[in-house]
């Protein structure tokens, strides 16, 4: 499959899948191959908070999507497989001013073991540097 | 200072400073104490995905706040002091239904530093279970 | 069964299954019920670090243990069952001075489920301040 | 500075700053850069517990000083520099066999803040398979 078509397999789960409270994100798809993914995240005003920056709550929501849309990628017809989070350890590394335009995740799944994967996100502002990390264990059901 | 009014002033502050996106979750402060609230989050469809539980990601956004509103209840005048996430954890325990009406989270400030602070959130079903559990770090700026 | 017979039986354990490297903490058990152990770390010259404190490592080994007894003490016939640990996460919040003689342990199994488990362990000095504190998460093989 | 000269300063540092407990681990520096270290922690029967595999106490007891190597490389003169542990969370991906010889740890710093760093240590068998995944957060004294 080519990654183009991955990227729409991947748009269509998340748009049947989700809650309405993801969709709110406007995450996009950017590439993806068998266990990686990588999205972009519009810093919108409505994900930023008094201090005038990325609300770590969005930022949170766009890991756990990401490590989902990883973890699809790797099922054979990339059929959202049932499965929970488990664990979501996310550290803020820098705040993520309101003007950035987008920020960038990849989300890598690092162990897929038969009921238990693992796997982390990078979030990244447009130059480049990481603000904000997360891990994650799954379970598939 | 009265419950109620400590209640009054944490819903200002909320109002004044949260993220449109963390708005939606629609919080409502139940009790508070210095170090310690009680918030009600509504599981309403908004926040329920395709497999009819409520999402992760409005887990993580509401022990977040949770958090930021127990340390806003130790200020002296539960004022917003400027702070940042560093590091939230989040184990998901059981699956939230969607009809279960409200959840309640009791966010604690475990330890407050000069420069640190750390407290744990449980997010519990009506029936009195704990359905998720965060642990986090905060920096105060 | 009494207390101190659970005791006993963990004591008994964990002479069995604990390797050199954890026995070398000399945990003892001070009390338990099922789901709940608290132990004593002695605070010997072996476990400080240059700094003058207890190293961050023993205490992190130490709450590892306490988890393992605390699910020990669930079993049935408090036998040792496989079980494996998934993730176990350790706040540091205060530091422990070298003369302090012992420090305590709490670990509590939060949730216990068909194939994962879920527990916090506390960590405190002599005058009750808690020092660390840290949550775990546990596959049952 | 060669390479060869930091990991005799950072050999020269663990054997000055740490517990006891810690040196039991026989760590061996064998890379290090600003930044990263690349350790081998010997898989001795002293560190296996009973059901035949490397403990996590150990793991983790790694992990925590891999990190600590790895902020030293980062500092002008190598010196030990005040810090302390705020975070660290470890993933269990794979059981460790007693007869795998040694285990590596690559501990990287991702982030190195004024007042707080943050790093993640990846450590793998001779096979090259990742078999545990640590993040953590050190506050700079």
């Amino acid at each position: 499959m080519s990654s183009d078509a991955l990227i729409d397999e991947l748009h269509a789960g998340l748009a049947r899948i989700a809650a309405p409270y993801v969709k709110d994100l406007q995450l996009r798809v950017l590439a993806a191959s068998p266990g990686e993914v990588t999205l972009a995240l519009p810093v919108t005003p409505h994900l930023v908070h008094g201090g005038g920056v990325l609300c770590g709550q969005a930022i949170m929501a766009a890991m756990d999507t990401a490590m989902v849309l990883a973890m699809q990628s790797l099922t054979p017809d990339h059929a959202f497989r049932p499965m929970t989070t488990v664990q979501l350890s996310t550290s803020f590394l820098r705040a993520v001013p309101a003007d950035v335009g987008e920020v960038t995740l990849v989300g890598r799944v690092l162990r897929a073991g038969k009921t238990l994967a693992y796997g982390d996100i990078a979030l990244s502002t447009p130059d480049g540097k990481m603000a904000a990390h997360a891990t994650t264990t799954y379970a598939l059901l």
